[in-house]
């Protein structure tokens, strides 16, 4: 099954306590769909300017990642310079140059319209409305959004969040959102109003999942039991060395989706496996800086670090 | 088996989002007592003053709890005045009265001297130390500690971690004890030089425990194989309201201990379900002001609470 992903292709300067880097490739499109390779097809659609090198876009085409619908255009790509030095939990934005990515007009090629399943990453709502409403037929949509759009654009951003499978942000995000402070309340609050799930992340504790009567089954009217009121909560992986938290929700994102897709059906069991391996993505990607971890994993790496959060969450 | 725990036995007056309660029954001792007492034996010492009703400490010895350690003196009990209106994840202290507290020397009853296990909740580590002196064939000792004694106090605490089988701190603490920002060093650092096993709370989103090659196995000299680098993190239940988190941290580590304390042997797997009884505890304890909620529960509440921490965590 195939993933089409929309979203920013960037380049990034970072600094955190491990050091600092300067115009390393980024952007959530980047991280999810470097994530998501490692269990399905994977096609983005995004906008680079002329400083996008061959070599950029081979660190995508390695793994196999279509960039038919990665359009490159002149000007300079979005590049975004942030630091990790007060809190390595919160980025702090020094400097955003949206660049060519200010008049990104998501253009989706003809061979990318067979798409199984839906990422609509962190843009203007209005422009993941826009590609939602071109791929009417996908099995599965998912997305994410950010303070700004919750705070500044709540009408447009509604649109979106109600046609969502599911919904992916933070804490922060969540809380603000439904203008709630206790998570399940948040929780509860957002799925009554949108997305059918919520997927709630909590940064180095985790990730939980809320569900809706409407979470599974649904999708192909076979109303097949698999509605439950109980969350469900994956632990992050414990690590000694965090160098670069920049993309992990990203590649949490990722390593989730691209596991739901690659599954003949989206079961409760499927579901909470696909939260494990969001967050054995996560865990990767802020072992190095960029996505320099993402880019040779293998599957059997994975899967190692999938039976060891395992082994740290369970009571046998 | 029997768990003796030496700490504060207060009075609370507390305000959260959903109200406020004026001079509750309070203290670490408390939490942990009423916790424990659902799993073993409990003994309390501790110091009250004329304040303290028969009906206080009635509230104890309902529960089972041996109250011949509670020492009454002239003077007033302690008192703690705090506030979770800015922040439900941090209390804001806004007065402590010590009172009776501040002259605190905890003497042990005869009748305590065959206790099995022994909690040092949050006090001077020199009464610690003291306590811990007179009770030297004990199996297991854990303990809690807080910022004050981290940072003006450390030598004397100090002396306490190294005879710690388990330390129970949260992540500032870790943090602040390590000089530490990351929590897996943080947690390394800290067993290097103190207790065999640490126990990390993270508030809502649960614990994690970090083993030593000391945690499983020695306090016999059998060497039975149960070493693991692996650390264990038991999720926090969801709650759609925390009306007042006072007292979860004493009360997870009561439900934690008194689990522990009931089992014929600590194996790693009688830990990991100890962690998630210490998880449960803590979530009653929050979901009334002071202790009202965990004055009278069931085993079967208690069982049904823990199946679902197992059901959100678990894959199958």
């Amino acid at each position: 099954m195939s993933i089409l992903v929309v979203g920013s292709v960037a380049f990034d300067s970072i600094e955190t306590p491990h050091g600092r880097v300067d115009h390393v490739l980024g952007g959530a499109a980047t991280f999810f769909s470097l994530a998501a390779s490692y269990f399905t097809d994977v096609r983005v659609i995004g906008v680079v300017g002329e400083d996008f090198t061959d070599e950029n876009e081979a660190v995508l085409t390695r793994r196999g990642v279509d960039t038919r619908g990665l359009e490159h255009v002149e000007g300079k790509s979005f590049h975004w310079t942030g630091s990790y030095l007060k809190n390595l939990n919160e980025a702090q934005t020094l400097k955003t140059e949206l660049n060519v990515f200010e008049t990104f007009a998501p253009k989706i090629p003809a061979e990318y319209a067979d798409s199984d399943y839906l990422f609509l990453a962190n843009i203007d709502p209005v422009l993941q409305a826009g590609v939602r409403r071109q791929m009417p037929k996908v099995k599965m949509v998912c997305g994410d959004t950010m303070n700004y759009w919750i705070h500044d654009h709540r009408e447009n951003l509604n649109k979106v969040l109600i046609g969502l499978d599911a919904l992916l942000i933070n804490d922060g995000e969540a809380k603000m959102l439904a203008g709630e402070d206790n998570l399940m309340r948040a929780a509860n609050k957002i799925l009554s109003t949108g997305p059918k799930t919520l997927i709630i992340k909590h940064g180095e504790y985790g990730a939980t999942a809320f569900f809706s009567e409407h979470s599974f089954g649904s999708q192909n009217g076979s109303g097949k039991p698999g509605y439950t009121s109980v969350p469900f909560r994956a632990p992050a992986l414990p690590l000694d060395a965090v160098v670069d938290p920049t993309g992990a929700g990203d590649s949490f994102a990722g390593g989730f989706f691209g596991y739901l897709a690659s599954q003949p059906e989206v079961t409760p069991a499927v579901f909470k496996r696909a939260m494990f391996y969001g967050g054995v993505m996560g865990s990767f990607a802020v072992e190095k800086f960029g996505t320099e971890r993402l880019q040779q994993l293998s599957r059997e790496e994975i899967d190692q670090r999938f039976a060891r959060i395992r082994e740290i969450s369970h009571l046998d």
